[in-house]
């Protein structure tokens, strides 16, 4: 058995680009710093991992109970067209989940957000306001 | 309590694009007959599925079951650089879940492969060979 965030440190690009919701019990919830689309980041706070298939079956369970957490969540304070959900990892390496909500009416519908025109910081107050319903919604831990 | 396949109906689009590999226990395999890419698409046979939040807690973990069990057998016949697990449903609503081998030279790396290009089917000889292997790696039964 190992502890939760033995050897674990958050890739450097994936910390520049998002904002820290909080930790979930094996997850790292990030907040996609990109006004266009509400984008959640879930990174397992492990050692090393790279695919989903590198997740120890407990946590792999673990991981999809948090992925729907965090689906219904954005479902509640964003209503959706749709969820986008992925691991890819062809740029950033450390596994980690994209939850993004998609509007038909968004800056790439119907394409995927993935590499799609320039992010979009949010102002001070809209990622404030963001952070702190995603965190009373989620029942997140600081990270 | 429901019966898998009860009000079930493929989508036309993925049936079109693919070909069966087989039945899991709850999802129907498919394979995306493009050759540019080793790609499997898992539907679960479950009437008015959307979203992931759409599937039962129990169904859930036996999708998650069956997205691993495809993408070992991805990598152990492909030897991908990385797998790109998705359920993304913009252009197609019924749920479904992509599994897609990539190569750091394949013909859209390192962007994702929706809307990338234009598919190139499989030569006759190739795609029965691919589904032989397939079929005999994940132990499905006929679609």
């Amino acid at each position: 058995m190992h502890r939760a965030d033995d050897g674990f440190a958050l890739d450097t690009r994936l910390a520049a680009d998002t904002q820290p919701v909080g930790d979930l019990p094996l997850s790292r919830v990030l907040l996609m710093n990109d006004a266009r689309f509400p984008w959640l980041i879930l990174v397992p706070r492990r050692a090393e991992l790279r695919e989903l298939t590198d997740l120890e079956a407990d946590d792999r369970r673990v991981l999809s109970d948090e992925i729907d957490r965090c689906a219904r969540a954005l479902q509640a304070l964003e209503h959706p067209d749709k969820l986008n959900i992925a691991a890819l990892g062809n740029v950033v390496a450390q596994l980690h989940v994209h939850i993004v909500a998609r509007r038909r009416n968004d800056a790439a519908w119907p394409r995927p957000v993935w590499g799609s025109g320039n992010m979009h910081a949010y102002a001070t107050a809209d990622l404030t306001a963001k952070l702190d319903r995603l965190r009373e919604r989620l029942g997140t831990t600081s990270a």
